[in-house]
């Protein structure tokens, strides 16, 4: 195992862990997506209400706000779970102290956690704007570290 | 080359193979985009049918469905190639064989060759959804692999 | 620090630092977007306009041009930046001239940013599209060289 160098620090293996969680965390939209639009009857392409009657596939093809309201949290997730991964892997090789690593990585795979419990209970805000927030300030912390550490422009 | 440890690796040149693969075929749905939006003048932006005639302009500014498939296929890429390319990454770097890992990255690449063809063809279901689903599941193949490894709470 | 070795190589730098200033710049777009919706007054989720009147609502429950602009930047960053963010750090592991990995990534850098202002202004054409295509060519080069080095399959 000649590329268990990076696997022996303690701060990549934590990177590691919490990336893999949150992109878990993001592959569930898909199934969640899958859920919603057959127990709303909510499809979007021709093929997938096909063997049905006409006027069954005019009410089946159309949008539905639960629907909807998923899929702009797996968005959501996108926007801020794809750039924590990448800011994240290169923070870890900046050598930080665990400790700090460990909180920055934990303070972030929570505030996605409660986004999503947020956006798709629709529960009332502040709640999606500040773990939204949060997560995107850890994310920014993150990417100052690894500027300051590695800026060669 | 200081850097080659990671470059000897079999594991990884397979990886970093298959990753550039996919991101490629990610990469194409671009121009594939541009090519319906001008063979179907179907435009969303103002400047875009600059120039043109007020009527004109109002006949080219709207949705298109072979566009609008061809975008989704695109967001579609993005939510299910992207958490691919992040989990293989550490994945490759735990060490798994090599046959086992070229299964892993051999079947997720053909996966998504499929779901664009099933997508933007659209040809009946379950060729869109099986082949969504395979690849998903390699992914949280490997996912389990790299918590089963690193996990570092 | 075990971890320095891909720190200390100069491409590596170069690397970190410019991914992570298109990452910065991707994250921007979520503050823009939060701006244009608020002086817009244009939401999208009922509980955002919890509070109002039931005629206020609908008026804030829109789409917004503006909005949907920005919206669509923030898109077409997550599928032009992801892929350059791969593949330049699989590029950087080929062992490039520092020259010519510069020259990728200065020149990338520099067309999200002129296509932001591009987009999010609605300068007239080809000012977008060119910026737009210029950052996509970057990133099929560094594909191409890295197929050429590690091709596996």
């Amino acid at each position: 195992m000649k590329m268990a160098h990076l696997m022996e620090d303690e701060v990549f293996l934590a990177y590691s862990t919490y990336a893999t969680i949150v992109i878990l965390k993001m592959l569930l939209m898909a199934p969640m997506t899958a859920y919603f639009r057959i127990t709303r009857g909510a499809f979007v392409n021709e093929e997938d209400v096909a063997g049905k009657s006409e006027e069954e596939k005019k009410k089946m093809l159309r949008l539905n706000p639960d629907v909807e309201r998923v899929r702009r949290c797996h968005l959501n997730d996108l926007e801020n779970i794809v750039p924590f991964v990448v800011v994240g892997l290169l923070y870890a090789l900046t050598g930080p102290d665990l400790s700090s690593a460990l909180l920055h990585f934990r303070v972030f795979a929570a505030s996605r956690i409660c986004h999503t419990i947020a956006y798709v209970g629709a529960l009332p805000q502040p709640s999606r704007g500040l773990s939204c927030i949060v997560g995107w300030v850890v994310t920014s912390c993150m990417a100052y570290r690894v500027l300051s550490v590695t800026l060669h422009l």
